[in-house]
């Protein structure tokens, strides 16, 4: 019998984040190689540890030893995993991949602890770059993965991720996990995976819709954050068919411009969490983080025709919905007028948002609904809903042709009682993309899924 | 155009959990009535609040109002939405369903925001006891949720997630998100669903293992929180067919202890955790914290079988696996001998764990794996994971009887370099259920899938 004490898996005696305070002091750290350059003198390593990429110096001094046998300093293959020890000391690094600019470990003995057995079908010490095609690095993500820029990506996710549980829970979100096997889509639409399910037929969740507006009325306030799944049958650099969605849910509003409030501070929160925590990996994209000022100008539909006529002479009066010209022109006059990289669409027609969407009480044709246009791109979008079961049930009969059956168990929330709600969903990998500047949505996904893609 | 300011969406003016540091103050907020006992000189209600229960009273001056008019107190409904506007008093209140014990609201005012239009099918206040059926409540899931209990029963879920994110990123882990949809099972079996993916076949993922295990390449501890999809066969009272995995993978250990002291540290910030956020919602269902010292006892599976053989005159020293009768017998053990409510037992048989689980090098017909084993059951497992490529190839062929051509991807990822790493998975819902001592973990789950249910 042994006893498990949980202080044993702290394995290094200090935390790597710290390194830049050490100056001086010897260190011991495990790590992987991202890449060995050997010189006469002994040669520069940089190693991976934690997502973080370390500069480690050899010189003729340097023990290497592998299996407790000394070993030439060419045994050291990149991938190989190592126990580093050394000395911390000032140095000046202008490598925007290298994560700690002020400092390098000048190692006395390098321990290999794994050897890799190939060599990589790529360099991926090139797959940050365009030296290949989306498409080959995609094809060996599991290994392209392995550069610091990929690393980043997924760094400033999970810390995305974490602020917004973080705002959230401060403000009385309860977290929720909705089921994924759903027996009737929440979106409409052709686009959802249908599976047999032991006698049954059943749908891959589109949306978590349904059940966190059902969770209003047992939570009041309510964020889930998990996979939903969109059969789409042609691969852009804009869609997933598996993606990871942030959604919000919030009871007792006003209307759609307290869910758009909720949505500038959350955003807000979100920008400066990762201006703090992830200012190295927003520097390998050249990305500044985007202006969101405190007052977010937000227009109805109709207003930015009015606009675009009168600022660029671009007559789409006559349409009550907007195209991506339209998103682009107002994108470049909010920017130049207001200073901010964000605004607000609102009142979208009623017959083209999901029928869920509460409609204006001064005139029904339009939507509380809002999008959230960033840099003259539609980033995400919400709005108020129905809560009122007669009228919702009327509007689904009425406006959208559909049969209210077919969805009993949520119309039911609303006639057992519900306050007015509204809330919203994020693509969490197109945030990732457009706060990162990245140029397909691909690259924000660990492991894509299209069309044509299920593996790795 | 309109500006939209961050801070609108703050409705309240106060944070209800502070609600008992009040006293004496007038408050406004929303809610939605639990209950309303109408008496003749006003009336008790309960009002859900943020999935907490405030009391509120009322009295022969308390205006209620509905649209502008006022109207009768019998017109508030049990789940009507209402705004209460009163002076916070002290009380002292013995229901354990009531959040706040030692505060009261004596509202002045009252106004409906919004009426139901139907009488429940059940009555919820009931459907947190046994007076329904476990079925019936789940027949009416979307209903039976408007109760306490069920309420607290998610809170302590969105804590315990919080908690579990908390440490690990504190540790240095990368929250990530593996794909749901996957061309191969990882965890073998007939127990996966199936489904039509454009023009292939693909899968719904049994757990993120393969993705974890590569995932330390890039991050060397990651975890993961998403749900896995099991085709399980039959219904049983441990048993979801669709779950929230906890997922936990860690590279640089010296073997599986390091894994086990991990889970140990981070159960306890978990505990802990709970201890301070959820004290009122453990006392609804008369759960005690469970004991775990910071040296948690661990035999081997041989060792269990010499103490229960000593302890309790059962001999099973013939068998290498556990039965639950000696699961059973090792915790009244453990729980007498150490006053503990956690056990490890490790090493079991190589041929009985999954694949990818790394034998003992002083004997591999057992591996470095481990139950951890909660008041006589078990409760999660995990190990160390073989990561050198050779040897995995041929323990998958020689032990396993298995083609390692069907995980290519997967096994690259060990040719081309990984250092020892090991991990857990834990079941969120199985987590939920143990904790609070229920007897179903359909309970633990907002709307559970099994074999005969997916609606709603």
């Amino acid at each position: 019998m042994i006893k498990v004490h949980k202080q044993q898996y702290q394995t290094e005696p200090f935390d790597i984040s710290t390194l830049e305070s050490k100056v001086g002091e010897s260190v011991t750290f495990s790590g992987i190689i991202q890449n060995f350059r050997q010189t006469k003198w002994g040669g520069f390593l940089t190693v991976r540890k934690l997502g973080k990429i370390i500069q480690v110096v050899l010189d003729g001094d340097t023990r290497v030893t592998h299996g407790g046998q000394t070993v030439g300093a060419e045994t050291l293959l990149n991938e190989s995993s190592i126990t580093i020890t050394g000395k911390v000391r000032s140095s000046s690094i202008k490598s925007p991949l290298v994560y700690f600019k002020t400092v390098e470990v000048a190692a006395t003995g390098i321990d290999i602890v794994t050897l890799p057995e190939a060599h990589m079908p790529l360099d991926v010490n090139k797959a940050g770059d365009d030296t290949y095609k989306l498409d080959t690095k995609l094809d060996w993500r599991h290994v392209s993965l392995r550069n610091p820029k990929d690393i980043a990506v997924f760094k400033v996710m999970s810390e995305m991720v974490r602020f917004y549980g973080e705002y959230l829970r401060k403000n009385g979100f309860t977290q929720i996990f909705s089921p994924k096997i759903v027996a009737a889509g929440a979106e409409g639409g052709a686009n959802i995976f249908e599976f047999p399910y032991f006698d049954k037929t059943c749908f891959l969740a589109q949306s978590p819709q349904f059940y966190k507006q059902m969770s209003v009325a047992y939570f009041e306030r309510v964020f889930e954050i998990g996979p939903v799944f969109r059969a789409e049958k042609h691969a852009t650099s804009r869609h997933l068919n598996e993606y990871v969605s942030l959604d919000v849910e919030m009871g007792f509003i006003k209307d759609h411009t307290d869910i758009m409030s909720l949505k500038v501070g959350l955003l807000q929160y979100i920008l400066n969490g990762l201006g703090e925590t992830c200012a190295e990996e927003m520097k390998m994209f050249d990305a500044e983080l985007p202006k969101l000022p405190d007052e977010v100008p937000s227009f109805t539909v109709a207003e930015i025709h009015e606009i675009i006529k009168r600022e660029y002479g671009v007559d789409n009066t006559h349409e009550d919905d907007l195209n991506n010209e339209d998103e682009r022109l107002i994108g470049e006059y909010v920017l130049k007028h207001y200073d901010s990289d964000f605004l607000f669409a609102t009142h979208y027609p009623t017959r083209m948002r999901a029928f869920y969407s509460h409609t204006d009480p001064s005139d029904p044709e339009y939507t509380l609904t809002f999008d959230l246009i960033f840099k003259g791109r539609e980033l995400t979008s919400g709005g108020q809903r129905m809560h009122d079961h007669t009228k919702f049930v009327e509007k689904i009969k009425q406006v959208h042709g559909m049969n209210p059956e077919a969805f009993n168990f949520y119309l039911d929330i609303f006639k057992y009682g519900m306050p007015p709600h509204g809330g919203f969903g994020m693509g969490l990998e197109r945030l990732v993309m457009a706060f990162l500047g990245l140029t397909n949505i691909k690259e924000a996904s660990l492991f894509p899924r299209d069309i044509n893609r299920v593996v790795p």
